[in-house]
């Protein structure tokens, strides 16, 4: 039996703790998709108990807890820290398999030094440690995002964003860890929002640019566009429910803009036209700008409507949605790529069961303006886990070169979540170390270490050009 | 090379032999939905031969041996006992890797204690040791259901259904297995269906409601409801084709059945609405009476319309459908969830590929007034083997928490079917055991123990109220 | 750790070995599905250079070569064969996982003796290698076809297609292997193609059938089918984008015919009735000419439209299409059935989340007209590698019998392909004795031997009528 956690967790031969020990594990990080404050790291934030830290906003603990029958004052109510942290330990014992349980205990382990297990038990141990460390000054943000080895973070922010906080952090001399904006643009497309003529006022009135027309919102897009160009942006993110492709003539595309400028709501076959356009015009931008497209679909948010409004979005109320849309994927791409205006593009389906579509889809669209060029992204949130890692990478290997990968992403809020780069790691090296194992690929150390180096690192910084 | 079906049958390793030998093994078995005729227990069958209790009503059986090109007459027809057992010994000897031929097996071991494998060259002494214990009134069905330490036994029936059958059963001192009736109100929400009017016609008279509405129809269900109640009911069921949400006014619901009442055929966009709103109904209801609300969804059955002529329904000739509906199912619990009424829920897909949308789904609505309110159903029907299960308790364990999980039903309509909790115990157990061995989880075999013995028993008893 | 693809490759215990080299590595091999063309059987022809063999229409490989960022000239391009082959050597080192990986090595091992790895450092060494056995008489079409131990081989041809290859084969008495034709109708089936018509001039003269109405064109299939069947053809072929199943009367279907006839488009429903009847037609004609009928669907073909204007169809840009159509799958069969004309049929589905739907379809048309009459084919295309092929026979055994099973084609171009079966038999034994050692099936050699021998030979044998 191996020990729990031990110095070869997740590593079942000696191949792949090589891989791991030798290559892996002293790659630096690049966080090229997250959903860290960055006014956090401007102020570089200290944490009060380790209740701030893991539940302040980890809505996939908070799931846990509910599916573990805590009352939601404990979870994100008003009970006290101590005892929130408390209803944790108990659920967190119960989460044999989950990734939270693994997770956690690498983030025990390598922040606070702590080898032992969370539970009921040793609750009131583990509170009282991480409380004292996190005291310290080599726990606040910036601090904990050195000790990880980071050399860049993507956050996630709007076109109105003023990204203030990401010019502090440039301009301070005493940390030289890139905080990049990454650009999101969904409230600009999801026309079908009841606070998007509210929206459309912001974004006017931070480009300068009065959006009376379609043409308008594009030109305003444009400024934003290139004022997050400016402040070193190199990448894109939409957040959709599925993949939609309703060509239409542009003409009709800015009739329907003014017929919701006007107070009417377009028909759901217009706002897919709308937000068609809206994709491809961005797609194009990206293009221009040499900057990569990430599109995350397959999720239907907000399922619990009687706990969204008491405690709103990114609360645990979301799940899986399996619409098919691989041919309106393709024939997308395809749109771009007619006129050779195809960015880079990273594909992530919250639907595992697509894996194997978009292994094939990446294959019709990749070409010589650069390696790898469109991907098949991480296994994401709810398969952000062994299972859904190691089915990720066999299915790129299968249908593509695993070589090429841009690899792994946080997708957090938090700033210990840089051991789920680990996490991915082992599994990355395990799955190639059992393989030539098994006689599958030559023990061929030199080039096997440099690609799981390419994969940790090297493959990121030059598919986006940090 | 480990013995066929020796002890430590689908045990890898030291962890899982003891979880399962000394936890798993000797729990009781609580078979809270199956398909057994409760007059077969009141009148304690006898068996002739092995043929009856294995080829009798079997579906999963005939269709294998239609899969070897075996005659219909060998499987369904008038071909004598011995022919068909023989039939089957020479199919089942080709199901490898078939759940059939570990189920068959367990079966001849445990009730027969037939140690060896069963195929054309031994089917003569199968037959005839079988024949001689069936024989014997240790092999009735009230003795076979003792001998598998089976405390509670949930049949599946008709809201008209009288209960006569589990009523004897209660007043027998001499049988103290609970054998509890399950709510299957399928025939009353299925209005398309030609003999639907005929139906309600036995409902008004067995509830004594004359039913000339909707506001009648669901009187007369409450008053089954009650009934059932007093009986002991717990659990309701419902199998669809898929599950459906479309949202309709009371008027309207009541407009479209009585629309069926005159004898109008209601459109499809009708029916869907009526059944969303009686399935709304029903889920109230069991909220109200504290039952819990089982969907059995993803099927398409019988496909062969020229054998169904012949043979009628559930005779091996159902497959999976594939429609999506996560967002339906979604929806359709939040409906419930919006008044605070969703009851206690297992969700079950005939579809392997909707585990994860299925395990994301039911961490929206957990809440603490149950412990793992919602539950993702074990694998069911054609996913109840080795594979199937690993990959629901995976999916699971990855998305919740298995500790939670409410495991194993039979879904059968045999006394011998109980080894199939043995099946699911022991591929609970390797799981558990593989990870505690790859040092993913402590060795912490009090609590590991403890959670192998709730799946087995205790989280159904809590569940459930047994 | 195993040596590279060495004698064990693949087969994970002694079980497996066994199974392969005492039983699966002599069998003959029995193409009964490819895309060769019979001219180069015809005139035997000769390789200038492993760039002809291997690179000349391989759209696996060009794909791979398009994801590591080659240049298009260096791959369909104007580059010379050296130049290609250079730029395969290095796109192949990177393909760690991918089957072109196994399958790339196994051809140079088996066929040019090659015991290396190709990579960049080996690239000239190959080239020299291979370019001086291709040289030799041994390496021509037929040669490569006898060593590889092919007894039959069924190309893939359209109705109007003359079979004068297979004519010079079969009367070539110094070549006794089977070139058998198979009939793929797809240009008689799709109308709504712009060449339709153009296609119809061309079956009208062939047919000697003038076609002037669509009984005009089921007579001249007729009378091509007659012709086929004169050829030795036993089996059809049928690509799909997804099964339809819209029935129509036949005045219905004549209609629409006649209307595309006279140069109007059929709408999209209208095209799917005819579709659907065409597919009735052709299943009735396979069933009355006693031939096998594959339906291969789930793709979405020439997704980048810019590189299929520039080079044309099969180029390496088709993807999975994830339509969900088991129902329709299922009904169309069951209309087949319903007059007791359902031929033997082989489903593939290119989306592999349909494993355990196509499962349980099967299962409800299998009878005893022949053993295994509903086959579940072969994991195709995008899932013909170490992990589509385990998870298609691991559901087939699931829910089926895979010892009836017809086992492995090629799909290939190449004359070099036959090593995928090679690929195909480790992976089923090692399937298979993994079953054995884990004791989930006796250790009955005798009968597992023959069943390797039958799923790799014989069951094809028997099934088709070879």
């Amino acid at each position: 039996m191996k020990p729990f956690m031990g110095n070869d967790f997740l590593l079942s031969n000696d191949t792949a703790a090589t891989l791991y020990h030798d290559y892996a594990a002293k790659m630096p990080i690049i966080d090229y998709h997250c959903h860290i404050n960055p006014q956090e790291i401007a102020e570089d934030r200290k944490f009060e108990n380790i209740t701030q830290v893991w539940l302040g906003g980890d809505h996939y603990k908070w799931r846990q807890m509910r599916s573990n029958g805590i009352d939601e004052r404990l979870i994100t109510g008003d009970a006290s820290d101590y005892e929130k942290f408390l209803a944790w330990a108990a659920t967190l014992q119960k989460a044999i398999g989950n990734p939270l349980y693994h997770w956690s205990h690498l983030e025990l382990k390598t922040y606070f030094g702590y080898e032992g297990t969370l539970s009921p038990e040793t609750a009131d141990e583990v509170w009282n440690l991480c409380n004292q460390k996190l005291a310290t000054k080599e726990f606040s943000a910036r601090n904990l995002i050195r000790r990880s080895n980071v050399t860049v973070i993507c956050t996630t922010d709007d076109p109105i964003d003023s990204l203030a906080w990401h010019k502090q952090i440039a301009e301070d001399a005493s940390f030289d860890v890139q905080v990049l904006p990454a650009w999101r643009p969904d409230k600009a497309m999801n026309l079908e929002k009841p606070d998007y003529l509210n929206y459309l006022t912001k974004l006017s009135a931070v480009s300068g640019i009065k959006i009376t027309s379609y043409a308008d919102l594009k030109e305003a897009l444009r400024v934003r566009l290139a004022f997050f160009a400016s402040m070193g942006c190199k990448v894109s993110d939409h957040g959709l429910e599925f993949v939609m492709y309703a060509p239409a003539d542009e003409s009709n595309v800015a009739a329907i803009f003014e017929k919701r400028l006007s107070g009417e709501m377009p028909t759901l076959e217009e706002q897919l036209r709308f937000k068609s356009a809206f994709l491809l015009f961005m797609g194009k931008e990206y293009h221009r700008l040499n900057w990569a497209m990430q599109l995350h679909y397959g999720t239907r948010r907000d399922n619990n409507t009687r706990l969204f409004r008491a405690i709103g979005p990114d609360t645990g109320f979301d799940c899986i949605n399996s619409i098919n849309c691989a041919a309106e994927l393709a024939a997308f791409l395809n749109a771009l790529n007619e006129t050779d205006e195809l960015p880079r593009t990273i594909l992530y389906s919250l639907n595992p069961i697509d894996n194997a579509a978009i292994g094939t889809i990446i294959g019709c669209f990749q070409d010589s303006s650069a390696i790898g060029k469109i991907q098949h992204g991480s296994a994401w949130w709810f398969n952000d886990n062994k299972t859904g890692m190691t089915e990720q990478m066999t299915s790129l290997a299968n249908l593509g070169l695993l070589s090429n990968f841009i690899g792994m992403l946080t997708d957090s809020r938090s700033f210990l979540s840089y051991t789920r780069h680990e996490y991915f790691r082992r599994i990355l090296c395990n799955l190639v170390g059992t393989w030539v194992e098994n006689g599958e690929y030559p023990a061929d150390m030199k080039f096997l270490g440099k690609m799981i180096e390419d994969i940790s690192y090297h493959n990121c910084v030059r598919y986006f050009g940090f």
